[in-house]
């Protein structure tokens, strides 16, 4: 199909999309039910059928100086993936071939200007849309998800933040017109100059995705770079790799369909003793950087990769302040499902719920700090008594690590909840375990100031409703949070604790008591992130995370 | 006057000036000349005395933390200015307490929203504007422009520039509406939340200021700083302290009459030996920073102040292909031009002109590689034939350096153009020269890639066009530029240095022969700077300019 073709079958799409972030209301371009109602009778066992075809094989994908194989998959639910890919070992020589391959296809992509690269960035979406429920199974094999989840955000709210990111892209390189005519008056004949405004990449664009969400913190990023004429390198966390093949494979298809190169969005997997992604983020080709992960490698990255425009996703304290309520059942229902919702390995999930010692007033009374704890542990315990219902808000824990830290968390802690496993139905060899939640005081900052990433979180005893803000405004400008909360019948409470999340630069959620967790942020409407505090130096998505990925040069001439 | 008032007074050209950025035709908001027609009969003789006035004394100015005062300027005209500033010494105490102030006023300013903080701004622009004539001869005498373009770089260009930045600022804050209902269909009841968007500064914003445009290269990162919500810091260039002590004065006295804190906008002059910039610009409570001047600095600035985001213009080898003309006469003049104005002295003049050497085709028949450069240098004598106009046209040498690097220049190099002293009429004190041109091969790389600041250009035989624009493609990678030009009867020339131009991430003047040239960028319509190479890493003036100086914090609850 011609581009402009392409561009016609999109554009309302598009107009859709830059209205939504003009006005930051509801919408979504990719239905987030996987009903049969919705998706069709044999979407999902196609799909499932499509998935399970891929295990054990060589995924059929060329990466430029690729040598051998890896196979580095296994799902958390249990079995080895065995999927095959390209490996790019860690030499000069491999790195050399990759990158200059990725060079060597952006000026066709350049010349194919805003729209063209965005009508191509739609169909790639509606080709991945096309795969939702083979993407939603791939997800959940490497994140550990549970199927509906996968299908939701790793699909679904996937699409519509990618949908977002190629929106803001466009929008803002067409904000400085192509062309422009410029008349000076003057003495005589008016000064006439003919400019044309060029938009050039800024260089080849390097994705690290990251275990948990393969596809939804990495698609902003990767459409946001390939949108605004780069090319783009993605360098999958070692154990999640499937749900981004399949998205350079969607990418290639579609390029190599329309003319382009397929080497402009090219799959980088490795082994993971090779540290691929350091060797990729130091070189001088690279130009741009996305990455979600550790906070650890996030700071390497932005003190290291000085040649490149470095956004990053890393890690924070999240924190809940609860003052008092006029819905103790709803809040413990609320916070118990944001808890336990993929077991708490969402980088949103909250971790430091701040209640005065003296306990807080209730629509149910007063309620001591130790019944508000209880109250939010017997949600959870309510929620996860069914194991299968539990595991499908559960999903299974991603990785030893985060096992790891949830089995020496409570030791010499007052336990208000123990964590313990739940075998799954379907998945005899699934990792799955409900959340723990501890007691501490505010003078324990060595332990809740970092973050324990998983299903632990710390109901931490402060002074008055007045020092648990003081605490949560010091403690995310210097530890970071992607996200807070705060329950208060008190408008003034609200208020003091709303500027404390503007001095923090931390997004909060009031008062959720019903169908809205403070772990879900909408494409379109909220943003992800803030780039204001440690946790994240950029948002999904904003002008400043589009605007850096690409230049304008202008030329000009004199008009008759 | 109420904030609202003002916004009412300023609206018409808040509007006219978001109009030009979208469509970058012609626009300017102050007029440029000093004519007594435009500005009035008195103006010129009071803004004289206003800045004689001044001369000798304290400066009626307070900074947090200074302790003494500086007086560091001399005329490139002769004269020792002698105005004494505060001066803030480099010591912990001084900065500590400087940085304390500028932070303490954000939250009142973060109040007064985007609409608020634009109207102070554009008051703030109309008190500078009524202060033309006194900042003219600010700018000249610090700067060594001649009056009438110390009048129009220095002021009207200036002030075109700054209101720029305050739309752009204006435009990407109100990008995201401050409030939005988001209602998403549910079963039953849809699920609504109401939400707000939330402008937060990124933090002290500092701008360091450079000794040839200390207006109109500080002014858009000030105003950008500003109109964002974030205090600012000015650092001026020791030698060309005035004109930015002027501005902050200006912006002070807005400040107050409207209720906000002076130290908004704070001047931090220093004793040159107390390298202030560099201590400044890596403390943590300084997130932006805005620099003019060496590339040695920008890249120590880029490399260490990781704290802040960054914005240089640096330097690099303005580039000049000669190919062929149908106007021999109008090339020599235009180009004569851009290398006299202001001894040139400016980051936009040109310095390696490429020149076949075999020669060229022009409308006059073939001219040889000597002719070229005969045509030039003799367009040149012409122009500053007359000494009374020449000074008009150079100025002063700014400093010495410029002197230095003028002197040292020639040596063993072949002359096409011998610079000259010119004494002038007015100023004898006053260090004027004309400029030089040194004819060199291709082979001459060592000397050409380094930029040479001052009147000094190079005619570089080249074994081809396409070798020239080969050369500038590479050259401008490798060591930047802020403008380039090119003539050429031949559209495929003019193609192939166009996509070369884009490649390398310079801006593109084509065929000038008339009143336009290349070392000008007009505010609203060229931008100054691509950031697209090691010449500057940000463009006057774009929305990657102001989208990294505030961030978005949200806040949502459920709406009934």
């Amino acid at each position: 199909m011609p581009i402009d073709e392409l561009v016609t079958r999109h554009q309302q799409t598009l107009d859709d999309a830059l209205s939504a972030i003009r006005t930051r209301t509801y919408y979504s371009a990719y239905p987030e039910s996987p009903s049969p109602r919705v998706y069709g009778e044999t979407a999902a066992p196609e799909g499932q059928a499509a998935y399970e075809a891929l295990l054990g094989k060589d995924f059929p994908l060329e990466t430029p100086g690729a040598h051998g194989r890896v196979a580095t998959e296994t799902s958390p639910f249990g079995p080895a993936l065995g999927v095959n890919y390209p490996r790019v070992p860690n030499t000069t020589k491999a790195i050399d071939e990759l990158l200059a391959a990725a060079q060597a296809t952006m000026p066709a992509w350049r010349e194919a200007g805003p729209d063209g690269r965005a009508a191509v960035c739609l169909e790639i979406l509606a080709r991945l849309h096309s795969r939702s429920f083979e993407l939603a199974h791939a997800v959940m094999h490497t994140s550990g998800q549970a199927f509906v989840m996968a299908f939701q955000a790793g699909g679904a709210h996937a699409l519509d933040r990618a949908l977002e990111a190629v929106a803001y892209a466009y929008d803002e390189q067409t904000r400085t017109p192509a062309t422009a005519l410029w008349e000076k008056p003057a003495k005589g004949e008016p000064l006439r100059m003919a400019k044309a405004f060029h938009v050039a990449p800024r260089g080849v664009g390097l994705v690290i995705g990251c275990n948990t969400f393969p596809t939804w913190n990495s698609w902003p990023g990767l459409f946001a770079s390939l949108a605004t004429g780069n090319a783009v390198v993605v360098k999958p966390h070692p154990g999640a790799v499937l749900p981004l093949a399949i998205t350079v494979q969607a990418a290639q298809e579609v390029l190599a369909e329309h003319g382009f190169d397929r080497n402009l969005v090219t799959l980088a997997a490795e082994d993971p003793a090779d540290k691929l992604a350091a060797a990729l983020a130091v070189r001088p080709e690279v130009r741009i950087i996305d990455f979600t992960g550790s906070s650890a490698f996030g700071d390497w990255l932005e003190a290291n990769a000085r040649q490149a425009v470095v956004y990053t996703e890393k890690s924070g304290v999240n924190t809940v302040i609860i003052d008092s309520t006029d819905d103790f059942a709803g809040l413990c229902r609320n916070v118990a499902f944001s808890l336990s919702l993929y077991t708490g390995q969402m980088c949103t999930a909250p971790q430091n719920i701040y209640i005065p010692r003296e306990g807080i007033a209730t629509n149910e009374g007063h309620k001591t700090f130790a019944e508000v704890g209880s109250g939010i542990a017997q949600a959870i315990e309510k929620l996860l008594g069914d194991e299968a219902r539990a595991v499908e808000i559960l999903g299974a824990v991603v990785n030893a690590g985060v096992l790891q830290r949830l089995e020496s968390a409570p030791e010499g802690r007052d336990v208000v909840l123990a964590s313990r496993a739940i075998t799954h139905p379907a998945w005899r060899d699934a990792t799955v375990r409900t959340p723990a939640i501890l007691a501490l005081d505010a003078s324990d900052a060595d332990v809740y100031t970092s973050e324990c990433f998983g299903p632990v979180s710390y109901l931490i005893a402060t002074n008055s409703t007045d020092a648990s803000i003081d605490l949560f405004r010091d403690t995310v400008r210097e530890h970071g949070a992607m996200t807070a909360a705060v329950y208060s019948t008190d408008e003034k409470v609200l208020d003091a604790t709303e500027r404390a999340a503007i001095d923090a630069g931390v997004a909060l959620s009031m008062n959720l008591t019903g169908g809205v967790f403070v772990n879900q942020s909408a494409a379109f409407s909220d943003f992800h992130g803030t780039g204001a505090n440690p946790a994240a130096n950029a948002s999904f998505t904003d002008g400043a995370f589009v605007a850096g990925r690409f230049r304008v040069v202008q030329s000009r001439r004199h008009a008759g």
